[in-house]
């Protein structure tokens, strides 16, 4: 750790999500929203911790938003902020932070102008304007139907272009530290052959978290070392590293990133 | 619910997935696994109602592994028993059950019998043979290094080809109920304005559960109406009764499955 930054440079910052819907846990849909997270996230320095996948029952949603919120600088939800019966997220962070679930005034401004026609905002439209007492909303550039933000949770829509939109909205709303900075060193060799060489320089680098993710190449064995840390001096000197193990083993190292 | 079925058959059996790796969680590698096994477990009668994502640090896997094994009939987890420094789930699993980590002899046996060359069967390799005192392996067609179970509680292999043969290799191991069963109805509507309908038909179809989910097909709106349930003829009038409300909109359903 450099000894010249701020010491607020270094404080790490962290962040959940929690998915939720009955789509996802039944493997109807896949997730897309996860990946967009981590490296969005990432570029703010914000590092995803967690991320947990629980159905449309109010019980699990109030459970899983108490537990994470707690754990995390911030907790962001996907899903579940529709207009129909099964879209109950709202509510249920409502009840996790026991406030009552209100009709927010600028919410229906903007469902209103989205709509154009009165008689098109029906009841069911007017469900997704309602927002736990003290939410602040969060942007649709979309489709209108905003997101809000209440404490440290941060209540998006499920479907992916919408839940970018929104994301990407929030840039400048949260505090973050510095990027976790990464490198990735690729070569054809089974994984289990660079195995120690990898563990020895664990332990030289400590503070750069080394992963080994292998796989296959045309048949042949790939293996992925991907390199993390905050700085890059050290970064670089891990990676080389790693390629120089690589190389002893006869293997040709291929850096990307 | 049928009367002249045994008691058993209606009794629910759940699952949830523990996902465990930095990879999945910066965003680097997708999660393919839970579709799969959502899917899987779906068809032996098994419910999968939560999943999470843990990084690779042993207090975080303790902690999920426990909190999830108490509350579902199966626990599965994916990711971590590779031979590398960053491979912990086999450990962290012993410390979750508080018991030793052990070289279990079948699995060195089916190494050994897999790399042939006793000198290609390194420490690190071996690693792969380690499993919490008391568990019962599980079979790895693709590259030999078994998973394992125990209690409740099985261990599979990260990579989506290694953890589908694994999974596959369980079928009729696992004691599940009747396979839920579901019917989708599409149709070229907004999902605001079937929304009422469906609030109402929910209430009529308590046993079914009635999911929205719309989207965006050639620039029109689009909405796919998922029914579950466990009895075929409530399911079939249910989506016959959102067909219905949907034709009373003008539009014409479409009946998937």
């Amino acid at each position: 750790m450099p000894g010249d930054d701020p010491p607020s440079s270094d404080r790490r910052y962290t962040a959940a999500l929690l998915i939720i819907g009955n789509e996802i846990l039944s493997g109807r849909t896949k997730d897309a929203n996860l990946p967009f997270l981590a490296e969005t996230l990432n570029g703010w320095g914000i590092e995803l911790v967690e991320a947990r996948v629980v159905p449309d029952i109010e019980a699990e949603i109030v459970a899983a938003v108490n537990a994470l919120r707690a754990r995390v600088d911030y907790l962001f939800t996907t899903g579940g902020i529709g207009p129909t019966h099964d879209d109950i997220t709202a509510a249920s962070v409502a009840r996790a932070f026991d406030v009552p679930l209100e009709r927010h005034g600028e919410a229906v401004r903007r469902l209103q102008a989205h709509y154009g026609d009165p008689a098109l905002l029906t009841e069911a439209r007017l469900r997704m304007a309602n927002v736990p007492q003290g939410g602040t909303l969060i942007d649709n550039p979309v489709s209108a139907a905003p997101g809000f933000q209440i404490g440290n949770v941060f209540v998006m829509a499920g479907v992916p272009k919408i839940m970018q939109a929104m994301l990407l909205g929030l840039e400048g709303r949260l505090t973050g530290g510095r990027p976790l900075l990464s490198r990735t060193v690729g070569a054809a060799l089974p994984e289990s052959q660079l195995a120690e060489d990898l563990a020895r320089l664990q332990d030289r680098f400590p503070d750069i978290a080394i992963g080994s993710y292998p796989g296959f190449a045309g048949g042949r064995p790939s293996l992925s070392i991907v390199l993390r840390g905050r700085d890059q001096a050290p970064l670089d000197r891990a990676a080389e590293a790693v390629a120089e193990a690589m190389r002893r083993l006869g293997a040709e190292p291929v850096f990307f990133g």
